[in-house]
Formats: C-alpha cells, structure tokens, sequence
C-alpha cells in the first residue's frame, strides 16, 4: 500500500514512525514543511525537514522534544558568549553538520530535494521525504507586541522560539507561496498514493503551507476519497506547539472539529481521539465523512504503530 | 610607544604575546592579513584574524598550533559523517561560534573591522586588531597537479589544507586586492606608529596580500626609517607553514636574506636568529641597514618578549 503523508514536526514525526512500522519504508512518501526554514547566521536550518529525518531515521531526542539524541550545544553556548541576542536559536553541534551540509550544498547549486535526499541516506531513512516545495516559501506571522502595542512582522521561528509566542497573533502569511512550485515528485506522490494521510500537525504553520504551495491542495482534493487525517487537538488543545494560539488568529475553532473543517475540502475520513468521543458524531454530519476514534496520544512507537494502522484502515 | 605590527598567522601570534608583554597592549595596533578568508559551508572564516585573536586572548591552542583550547570538533566530524570531503576543513566547535557571530554580523550589514572590534572584545584583548582590508581580498595559488599536470587555480585554503600543499606553485595572486581599499585606520596606524614591525610570517602569502592593499605598501615604505622586521626563515627553512614551497614559485630565495630581499623597500632594521649570524653582514650590507641577531625561536612568551624588545630597540 503507497502511503503519503503531509507533515510537520513532532507530531507528524511520531506517526511517521509508527506509519513505517505499518507499511514499508519505501511505500512511504512524506511531503514536509518548509515555512519554518529559516536563514540562520549564513546556514539555511530546515526545522520541520530534519525533525521528520531525526525520527525516521532513529537520531530524534524523545526527552527534550527537538533535535538530535546526545546533542551538544557547545558551539550555541559559546555564540552566547559573544551575544547573548545572537544564541536564540539554539543550534546543536551535531544538528549544526545537517545545517553545514546543507549550505554547503545548496551553494553549489543543488536543490532542497536533493539535499533532502542524501541528509535522509545519512540517516538510514528508508522513507522518501521531499520538501514541500524546493523554491522560498516563508511563514509570517503578523502580530502585536502586547507591552508596546506595536505591529510585527515575524518570521515564524521569531515568533515562536525568540519571543516565545508571547506577542498577539493578527495572521498568518505564506510569504512566496504565490512564486512556489511542488518540488519534483510531490504531486506525482499525492496521485499515485492508495492512502493520502495528513499527519497531526499544526493546521495553520505545520499543514498550512504545504497545501498553500500552489497545486498542492487541488491534488489532495483531488484524491479525497483516500484522504484521511489525524487531529492533532485532543479534548481542545494540542498535544505540543502552538497551534491554539495561531488558530483563533485565522478563525479555525481550538478543536477536533475545527481542524477537520480546516481540512473539510480534502478528507475522506478524520480520526480523533478517545477524549474526543463526544464530538464524532457532529464532525460526522458536518463533514459527511466517517469519523474514527481511537487513542491518537502516541507515548511510543507501539501507539504510534496502533493509530497508523486505523488511519490506514480508514483512508483505505 | 605606538606599535604597529603587520601580521599574518602562527609566528605572528606567538610574537604578539611577546609584544603585549614588552609594550602596553593599548599600544599595539595590529594589521591582518584577509587573505586567507573563506566561505565555508557559507559561513566567513577568518583565518589570521582568529588566529591573533585567539593567541592575544590567550584562547589559543598551543599544543596542536591551530584553533583553541579546550575545542571538540563533533559538528566536523559529524559532518565527515555526511560526506567526508565535506569535512576537509576542521572546523572546532567552539571556533564555529566565531564564524556564526562574523557571518551573521556581516550579514546584517556590519563591516569585517567591526565584527573583529566585537570578537576581539569577547577574548578581552587589549590590542587593536584590524584587518588589512574590509574588501573581498583572496590569496589564489596557480598550480599544477603534480599526479595530473593539469593546472589549478586554488583558493590558499585548498592549496594548504585541503590538498596539503603536494602541487607545484607556479604563481600566487591575490584576487581582489586592485578594488580592496584599507580597512579604517590602517594607514592611520602606520603613520603614527614610533615602530612599524613586520611580524615573522610567511613574506608571500601572510605579509604579502597586506601589502597588497593598494596604499599599504607606499605607506610602510614612508616610515621605512621605523619599520623593522623579523625573519620567519631559520636556518634556510620556515619554522611553521609553508613559505619554502610559496617563496620560490614567486623568486624568492628562502632565506633570511632573501625575505629581506623582499622588504628591501620598506626596512629600516631587520632582525635574524643566532642560526643565521653569518648572513647578518651579507644582508645590512646589500640592504644598507642594520642587522640584529638573537634568538627568533619562541618556545614561550618569555623568549618572545625578548625578541619583541629586540625588534623595538632595533626599530625605534
């Protein structure tokens, strides 16, 4: 069975591994995120790309939640030494040779892809992980400082890891999604999948700019009848990030029910959690799909194994 | 006194310790070679600059002759993971932070003297360091694969230690030198200088692309009567680097004398080691100054202090 899946970070990662534990490996396409990318003191960090390829490929610290397993932050903490401003984002030693890589290869001319390809073949990935598009797309967040009252105009990673989601969020734009293409194999993977899975990832920075890269949406509409996702709100927040403060912002509900409105154009079926029993008939009737509940809060790779399996069952 | 040292890597370094010990360090301006500068794996690394740095701040690694104490390499060698060749410039992770903080100043638009006044603050160093040129300024070394016979134009960087200087030099250039102009201060600090020294570095490609900077040259040449010398030659052989390999592809004997020989505009006193006493004559002669001989090995900061005292006695 040919699975894709579109993805964001951590909670897209934790399905993933159980998604390949379900089917193999290299049955699996994943079309990732790349609105967090951001250019970081002359090295291009792609957050949600190597959150997926540190989970697939078994390097992912579990504990702290980001990056690699017996990371180091040696160079980060000696950045602080000469700034403290400068070290916000916080770059591992080994998570910085994904980053060196990178650069390094995007400056003598390969794509994101194919940079994507050989940080995956480093890993033991036997996934295909594609960006969702190779051209620059950038998620902005436009907000307000609450002490000072003063408009900004943020990069996501700005917002959400330098000011910490402090600042009131107005909206949400996908900055060059109108110039972007689908990297190569990206709708070929969403036509020839037996099942299109969206991962449970935020809707709106996570989801949100892989469907806005011009022709991604009308393909997975296209194939809804075998689209099928994983709410990634349970009992009314989510289970990691931000999205309860970003969805108010473009009028989505902090709920099972809103994502999947999100979503309503594109699913064949929505799988919520146990917490959420209550809300499925509703969602059921609102979107005329079938609704599965089932335990979705994946303490390990076992659950993550449990839940793959009834969203294959049901996308299929 | 007012010293102004022209100075390239390792020798200078360890003369710049002695130097600070003999004179206040508020005293010394120091003028570096950018020569060797390079983008790597798109950050900007600044060879000689850190190396001064590092030395004056007394950060650097006395034992393995580059780089700093106490440095781990885990970002390089999980790099060399990805691809080996990718690794061929050991980059520390402690260093890294030096080129994370330069490139992302320089990105946000602040020039190379201003970003080494902030890296220079961090190490506590006392010294003005500047370097020669805030311009794009790049030693490149024609050569020829001696395997081959094919001919290479090198960056100085994959010349030395890369390919671990095994091709014949045929000729050096330093790419950009026609457009650089000096970096603020320089030709300020050579004009009010009671002693201009010319560091024991490589004559070719440390000291060489300094002089390069159009009007540095003219500048040391006015204020020959103060300008004094120390040979990195000892004993007909460098004691650090590669100057015996560079000096004849551009008709340099490699000698005391014949580094000499390539001041010979610009020297007011030259300074040699005991090992080579007996060219002292030879040389005050064909160059028509003076001579002073002592010891130029400097095993420590003691020695260099001598040395550094000895050189100021023999410019002022």
């Amino acid at each position: 069975m040919k699975v894709t899946a579109l993805a964001g970070g951590i909670g897209a990662g934790k399905f993933l591994r159980g998604l390949v534990r379900a089917v193999p490996a290299e049955d699996v396409t994943v079309i990732v995120n790349v609105g967090d990318d951001i250019l970081m003191h002359g090295l291009h960090v792609s957050p949600d790309l190597d959150s997926v390829t540190y989970w697939l490929g078994d390097a992912f610290d579990r504990e702290r939640g980001w990056g690699r397993r017996g990371e180091t932050f040696r160079a980060t903490q000696e950045l602080a030494a000469f700034d403290p401003e400068a070290a916000w984002f916080g770059l591992g030693d080994l998570d910085l040779a994904t980053h060196l890589f990178r650069s390094r290869e995007l400056a003598s001319g390969a794509t994101l892809s194919q940079v994507t390809e050989r940080v995956c073949a480093r890993f033991g990935v036997g996934a295909r992980v594609l960006p969702a598009t190779d051209d620059l797309l950038t998620t902005r967040i436009d907000a307000v400082d609450p002490a000072s009252g003063l408009a900004l105009d943020l990069h996501f990673q700005e917002y959400w890891v330098r000011r910490r989601a402090t600042d009131d969020v107005k909206g949400v734009r996908f900055a060059g999604a109108d110039a972007a293409g689908p990297a190569p194999g990206v709708l070929e993977a969403i036509r020839e999948a037996d099942v299109v899975v969206i991962c449970p990832s935020n809707p709106v920075v996570s989801v949100g700019p892989v469907l806005a890269v011009p022709g991604v949406r009308a393909a997975v509409a296209a194939r809804s009848a075998v689209v099928t996702g994983v709410s990634p709100i349970v009992g009314g927040a989510p289970l990691a990030g931000m999205a309860d403060k970003l969805m108010p912002a473009v009028g989505m509900e902090v709920s099972a029910a809103g994502v999947a409105r999100a979503y309503a154009d594109l699913l064949g079926s929505w799988v919520i959690d146990e917490a959420d029993r209550g809300l499925a008939r509703s969602i059921g009737d609102e979107l005329g799909v079938p609704v599965v509940v089932t335990d979705t809060v994946m303490r390990d790779d076992v659950v993550a194994e449990a839940l793959a399996r009834a969203t294959l069952s049901a996308g299929n």
